[in-house]
């Protein structure tokens, strides 16, 4: 029984590691619906660890809804919740193309947005599982220690000791690095921004996932710049067959894409084709801007090793963010451009100059405390819950043929609709019973994934959402009889 | 005696429009050195105010260095301080050129921006001229409101109540426009690049003033764009014949300047020369741009207009910054983009997403309470008596033949150097001496003004910045006679 990661070290509780360990059995079909899982004294004896831990562990497990006990007999992998299969990603290779989404984009967030609707749209977690009194208190504790924070210009790349913070905490990603390698941005969308800056210029191609999250393809669109799109799948992401062909072949200045806890897919890539893509990449001296957004959202015991953790030569440009996971409101992001530093730190300077100071100092704090960590911990068993539920949802209550992802983290679920049905007109009809969600069209530059949506699900699940699913559900079934 | 702006509202306390009339009186010459201002009492009497508020107003004129007091005699107009005569600046009209100042532009700016060196480089003011107690206690007020601030994404366009105190305080402007029509940036700079992304494309021509910020041309550059310089002078801006000169001829996409307090000449133009160019943009069709970065800190008694107060069909894009002026650290700015509104808020949607929240909601507290305008009065005493006496002081240690300007707002010096002396020579020699200045070639894609630094001066005058701009004089008369 294995509880650690790849690179050698421990991460987490015990308890953690060893519910994590059977999530793992549990998703690789090595203990399958119905298996009987070792009695609480038989496990402690195994691995010689305290009952507590292992109490802890399949608490942990039956809150996930991995197993359920059975009174007077003991856990039991939990039979598989409703589950609709894969969608399919494939298309015809395109040539590179201008980007043009800006218009329908902007409509669609102005809705996701909205706070009256039920909030299946925007990519954002509910503040109610957020550490909002932590957070004030590591804000009391910076304005304290550093009663100058707002009559003195930050560090362009950042505040000293929040890129200190962030190098330290790199073992996570299985990376070394130092703190002048972080060049702290307002957000990953900076950090992307100013990463595609670095490398690309307008009428140059660049190369991304195929559906890729908007937010790409709209600062792609404004500055000029091409997308190649390469078809990315479920659980496998960028077949590597396809990828070469497509780096080879075209004369792109950077592939863009995430792999871990992809948006819209979820998909984490196996270790192996991470570092078969950085190799590939290498070879052919092309720049990577790895997306980990949502990387520490993971559903996986460990947390997923980033591309960046295989690259040895500076060649792919890591974004990430402590926006969306834990404080929207700080506004803080981070890029580590690797042989691009010089030209991202410069780029940076001139477009935002700093990025205000008391919110970095105030992380900061909080991250030198662990609170991120526990806050990770808590966020991630709801996430998960919210989304598997989701995933059941939407097997149960829409029409047959509705294939969906079954994500490895994040909190996206990405949904085929049965025989052409278009997502576009879901997501209308939707509108108008008060549910936001996104139509799969705006994930691709060439308006591919016409018959799908993007369903969010950053908060605890409720009988509301249930019964929006449901709504959503009959909603598809009516516009597919509508259609004949 | 008028002590009312032009929009006919009277601002500020009594004593200092009593004082800035006389301040008006002495700059157009109406008053001159050596003359005899009314006694307290006859002032008193002429004007119907109280014998205190006359006291106040010639204690004011004093700190100003405006009026010396004669024991038993009186207040007189102060002889002039030392001055060298105006810079000039006319240069050869030049096509449109891209813009390539980057590598030198960042070099330079690693010098401004050394703690260790005496600062006359960075266009910073000193935190010690900065309210930092008082924006401590409006972020606590903040933090206490609205404990969900970190928690929560602020809105893509800013914080309402931000926006609302904006909007406000556009009478100071003498504009009147509605919080929607704000959008809070990541300080003036950002809001810049927005406003220039917003009207030209990659290979465009942008018209701008020469001389010009750096800032300004680096992001010309960062966009590929070419710029057009047109010759801005001392006290007059660009001159109206050339302006339109060029506009006709050139195919350029919008024009972008500074009314008031220019970086770097110090310029307030004279409302109808701002309201002449809004009128010829109009006419045109072309978007005007306007840096108003420094418009707060004017040595007039009045606030400054901006061009944005004569523009009655939405084509100034207006921006301005917080940041340079109060809270660097919180690093706010904002921009009215006129009918250019949608465009700008989808970039920034698209490019940062949006400001971090605490800072907007401390700022907001702050405007409210009207310590801003306290910190303006204070700030600008300090700013007028620094300017006027580096002023004097270049004019007594530096060479014969060097010129100056005579800002009427800011807190920088544009100094031309006699007989061509090489402005980058003398930034190297002063380097070495510990005392960073900026050369004058990086004002201008074309490198003119190869003969002139800029010297700011956001701090309080004392001996060590005397003795630091009589080292400049002692190695500009030695790069003069190496010369030969």
């Amino acid at each position: 029984m294995h509880t650690q990661d790849p690179s050698g070290r421990a991460q987490g509780p015990l308890y953690v590691r060893v519910a994590g360990t059977f999530e793992t059995q549990i998703q690789n079909r090595s203990l399958k619906p119905g298996d009987k899982l070792p009695s609480v004294r038989e496990l402690s004896r195994r691995l010689g660890i305290s009952t507590a831990t292992v109490v802890a562990a399949y608490g942990r497990l039956e809150r996930h809804g991995a197993i359920v006990p059975r009174p007077k007999s003991g856990y039991y992998v939990a039979a598989r919740c409703p589950r609709a299969p894969e969608p399919r990603t494939e298309t015809r290779p395109r040539p590179p193309t201008r980007v043009a989404i800006g218009d329908i984009v902007l409509e669609i967030q102005k809705t996701a947005r909205d706070r009256h609707m039920i909030p299946f749209g925007e990519a954002v977690i509910t503040p109610e599982l957020l550490p909002a009194a932590r957070l004030n208190r590591s804000v009391r504790m910076a304005a304290a220690a550093f009663p100058q924070h707002a009559t003195t210009y930050e560090a362009p790349a950042g505040n000293p000791r929040l890129r200190r913070q962030i190098a330290r905490l790199a073992y996570r990603l299985s990376c070394t690095f130092a703190p002048e390698d972080v060049i702290v941005t307002n957000g990953a969308i900076e950090a992307l921004n100013l990463a595609v800056r670095a490398v690309a210029s307008p009428g140059d191609v660049v190369g991304v996932e195929s559906p890729v999250c908007y937010e790409i393809l709209q600062a792609l669109e404004s500055f000029g710049l091409k997308a190649l799109e390469i078809t990315s799948r479920p659980r496998l992401g960028p077949d590597p067959v396809e990828l070469e062909r497509a780096f080879r072949k075209h004369k792109i200045k950077c592939f863009l894409m995430s792999g871990s806890c992809q948006n819209p897919l979820g998909t984490i890539l196996p270790d192996a084709t991470k570092a078969g893509i950085v190799a590939l990449a290498k070879q052919l001296r092309l720049p990577i801007i790895e997306d980990d957004s949502f990387g520490d959202v993971a559903f996986s015991p460990q947390r997923p090793r980033p591309l960046k953790s295989f690259d040895k030569t500076g060649g792919v440009l890591y974004c990430a963010s402590y926006s969306h996971i834990v404080a929207p409101g700080f506004h803080l992001g981070w890029v580590h451009a690797g042989r691009f530093r010089a030209r991202v730190e410069a780029l940076k300077g001139i477009t935002t100059a700093t990025t205000p100071s008391l919110p970095q100092i105030a992380l900061s704090e909080f991250l030198e405390s662990g609170a991120y960590e526990r806050h990770l911990r808590k966020l991630n068993d709801v996430l998960f819950q919210s989304t598997r539920t989701l995933g059941a949802a939407v097997a149960q209550h829409f029409p047959k043929g509705t294939r969906t992802t079954v994500p490895d983290g994040g909190f996206f679920l990405w949904v085929q609709l049965p025989r052409r049905l278009s997502g576009l007109k879901l997501y209308q009809a939707a509108l108008e019973e008060g549910i936001a969600i996104v139509p799969g069209m705006i994930f691709s530059a060439h308006k591919h994934f016409r018959d799908c949506v993007r369903l969010s699900c950053g908060w605890r699940w409720s009988d509301q959402a249930e019964g929006a699913v449901k709504k959503l559900g009959q909603l598809a079934e009516r516009l597919l009889h509508s259609k004949g």
